[in-house]
């Protein structure tokens, strides 16, 4: 008996899925946890009712987290993950002969329980050697940890609601900019660009104020509200367009939309958004 | 009292807007047309329950049908548009000072009678005087009209179910391509390339039996189903990508979404569809 779930965007808009059943459901003692089993988009992992990621269309988003940043950063050996529970960009992070470790940082063990049974097919590098998964606030080990620096920080949270809403915030940037090498890239989602263009431009500005360089780099994810998303690239001094052809080349023989010239192509600001940006670059607070 | 009103894509996924009130319903000689109130798009306009075009995202659409073809069309004195009864293509088209004419062929009075009612932020440009309007079946003008050849042809149509799917065969393409100069460029919507691959492919082969030279193109449109859209530019000999520096300069001034990096990055093709295309080109049927 197939039955509508919506995700609903504001009480402006909404997106649902046609699902079959409910595999899962369950309260974490962080957030509500769903997955879904839908006959277009496959299973669906749903978070406080906001859909994260889905089998048929999670390549779009963990695809263009991870290889815009992985093929442009200097050094990609030690990779810090925050966030991420459902294994889709750790999975994309380990394709790179060159990392060597990978450390992902996830508040919710029960997310990656439920994801590592119900959605396989998305985290498949769980047993990779070279991941070490750690069960805390991102927001306190960006601020306290004490590690080596990292080439390469991918922030792969939640939406700026709840308790992800210290994902948004300047000290948290200065923590990961703390467990950056100077050569590092610092990756994040920062919503969409139809129609949080504020929050966009909010987290922009806040990462400019830490970081030299800060890029908007944008590309479809169906399931996301609007269908279209936005990325920041924050970094001292790497240039964003510098690809590395060999890793790009690897990476185009098996993706499934990341490839060079859509890594340029996802730099090029939309008219309207050009006011928020400088030659394609957040500007810096005054 | 504010409700949802959702587009029932296949039964497998659906989109919805809030709507406050119901500007006008009824029916057609052709179809059901319905204008909708609603705080988030603005006026939305929805043939036969599939969302047209609302005043908040409707510049992506007609910015992008319009600008990739006029900004590259050698000669663009003369337009034909088939369909596009908002009159958002037709407004687009006619901010171009070396546009002499345009003709468009609406199948359906009532859609631009209701447009000019209740869409008039999306139809600017029904009093220039460079337009006329003809309200007759576009497959028989393509096929039988005794004109001067256009410059450029765009298909601003629907999906094709019901009576557009005439819009989508050889024969009434071969009449576009009879329509059309010899350096002319014919461009049509081609659905989403996220969720109708095979009907963009589809539409792709038959062009390209016809034209030598078929490039997809593609970008978002938010009430769009999957939020991702196509286009499709056939050309005898037109290069896409030889953009005229002074018109994109001006559609910069003006435009929300379309630019000139936003052009070349439009055709751009992503990496699980490259093999329908050889080197961004439609193949040619064997």
């Amino acid at each position: 008996m197939a039955d509508w779930y919506d995700e609903n965007f504001h009480d402006k808009s909404r997106f649902g899925v046609k699902y079959t059943s409910v595999l899962f459901q369950g309260r974490s003692e962080f957030q509500e946890i769903t997955v879904l089993e839908t006959e277009t988009f496959g299973r669906v992992l749903v978070l406080d009712k906001v859909f994260m990621t889905s089998e048929f269309d999670e390549h779009f988003y963990h695809e263009m987290i991870t290889h815009p940043v992985l093929t442009t950063a200097p050094s990609i050996e030690r990779v810090l993950v925050i966030g991420g529970g459902d294994g889709g960009t750790v999975r994309e992070v380990l394709t790179y002969p060159e990392v060597q470790s990978v450390t992902m940082v996830e508040i919710d063990r029960q997310v990656v329980e439920v994801s590592k049974r119900y959605l396989s097919t998305i985290g498949t590098a769980w047993d990779d050697p070279r991941l070490q998964v750690i069960f805390a606030d991102g927001i306190d080990y960006a601020k306290k940890a004490e590690v080596e620096p990292y080439d390469v920080i991918l922030l792969d949270g939640c939406d700026p609601v709840g308790p992800a809403v210290g994902l948004f915030t300047e000290s948290f940037y200065r923590g990961c900019a703390r467990l950056l090498k100077e050569r590092g890239v610092f990756g994040l989602q920062s919503e969409s660009a139809v129609f949080q263009r504020d929050i966009l431009a909010q987290i922009g500005q806040t990462l400019a104020a830490i970081f030299p360089k800060v890029y908007p780099y944008f590309g479809p994810v169906p399931i996301y509200a609007s269908g279209s998303w936005s990325w920041l690239y924050a970094t001292r001094e790497v240039d964003p367009l510098a690809v590395n052809g060999e890793r790009a080349a690897r990476q185009e023989k098996r993706c499934k939309y990341y490839n060079a010239d859509i890594h340029r192509a996802a730099f090029v600001v939309p008219n309207a958004l050009r006011k928020l940006f400088d030659n394609g670059r957040v500007k810096s607070p005054a």
